[in-house]
């Protein structure tokens, strides 16, 4: 499906913004990248800042006009910094316009297009586009550049083709620590509160207080390591808890 | 709101990648830049590539360990490549980050802290985070370069924030054209219509046949000034039709 959706640049000015969208094209499984009438290309800055993507650049093709780029698509959405009066189909916002290319992907090539680094597409290469999408931004400074563009709409893409049931993407997530069982959960309330009492903190027993503590510990998720620390760490107050009762004692004792 | 989102970059080695974020921030609204231990900064490559967005590095501050940067936060999040063991609460999807950060930004500063452009954030300063973030990609080459990393987080960010009711953010719309009325569109629809039967393209009335052409055509929404120019069509095609038909009955009456 991926392989499906293919990245058009109109004559890039600079190599490097070329090197460096190959490899935002990468990180977001998109590998079709076709170039019309690049200014400078092939070019040892779209190499070197192309950085592990060279695959990608390696499998680029060049062509002189944008309808060699696009004639097999069923969809060409052009991004445009600067919205046209032409009243082509508009996204306002990418993540809709990815929804609608990853569905068209699934079965035929779809494409985005972008145009020069100042002055974007021609009026006749929107023409040649199914439908306009632009990244909102910052009215007072709202054109990124040229790879960043395409690192951005590369990501909504992937973002909607994550969603959909049959990419089975798995995401990367930390070793899940194993978590205790209800019962040493209830212990480790059950000393919490013996220490909130015999700590003088509660003088009295304090279901609300005690209860909001408790829920806090709930809701951090100790796992079954973290709870043994909490309670060993109970224990160790408990002992001085005891020493000073001990002391207490003493100190009564020889005053009478 | 946004100024309340500040962009945390540790131990920066490429001066062009911290200019490179400026004006990935700026386009999003984002002026809040700290730079923990840069390797290079002042420098003349960041003003370059800042292009635009040089206002963001001129307030940007510059310190010596990360607990400065953040002190003030009531949220830091951690982007990282690669997820660590360390049991932090952890965002699989950066929009369901950018929401919570949107949210605490209402009120207080909160940070969004990007390591270094090879070995990321250490363990320590993982730490200092209360959240970390991943931006899902390729697993086969799944880390974006660091202003690439910082664009797309600074863009989610804003999403979540367009996403706010307070936020009356205004999208950039193409000029709407005057649309015709129903029953403008009407007779165009019966001129449509005409022309079928006239034509020789339907024998007989064929409903189907009609409809479907109509509702191309209605889902096409025309403007006014469109549905006018397809009447002109009609007619001059009509025009033809009248003169064929003359010229077959002339034919007829001569054979006679």
């Amino acid at each position: 499906m991926l392989s499906n959706i293919r990245i058009v640049l109109v004559q890039t000015f600079h190599p490097g913004n070329i090197g460096q969208a190959a490899r935002a094209m990468k990180t977001m499984g998109l590998s079709d990248l076709v170039l019309v009438r690049p200014r400078c290309y092939p070019d040892v800055e779209a190499s070197r800042l192309a950085a592990g993507a060279e695959d990608v650049l390696d499998g680029a093709r060049v062509v002189d006009e944008l309808s060699d780029a696009v004639a097999d698509c069923v969809q060409v959405v052009g991004a445009s910094a600067r919205l046209r009066s032409l009243p082509l189909p508009h996204f306002d916002e990418p993540d809709a316009m990815a929804e609608t290319v990853v569905g068209h992907a699934r079965q035929s090539p779809v494409a985005l297009v972008f145009g020069r680094e100042r002055s974007g597409l021609t009026n006749d290469e929107i023409r040649q586009c199914s439908h306009q999408v632009s990244i909102p931004a910052n009215p007072d400074y709202g054109i990124l550049n040229l790879s960043q563009a395409v690192q951005v709409l590369a990501y909504e893409v992937h973002r909607a083709w994550r969603r959909q049931p049959a990419s089975d993407y798995r995401y990367q997530r930390p070793a899940q620590a194993e978590p205790p069982t209800r019962e040493q959960l209830g212990h480790f309330q059950a000393h919490l509160s013996r220490v909130m009492a015999s700590s003088g903190f509660l003088t009295q027993p304090h279901a609300t207080t005690e209860q909001q503590l408790q829920t806090l510990f709930a809701r951090a998720q100790p796992s079954r390591r973290e709870l043994s620390l909490l309670r060993g760490l109970l224990s160790a107050l408990e002992q001085h808890i005891a020493t000073d009762l001990s002391d207490d004692k003493e100190r009564s004792r020889n005053r009478d």
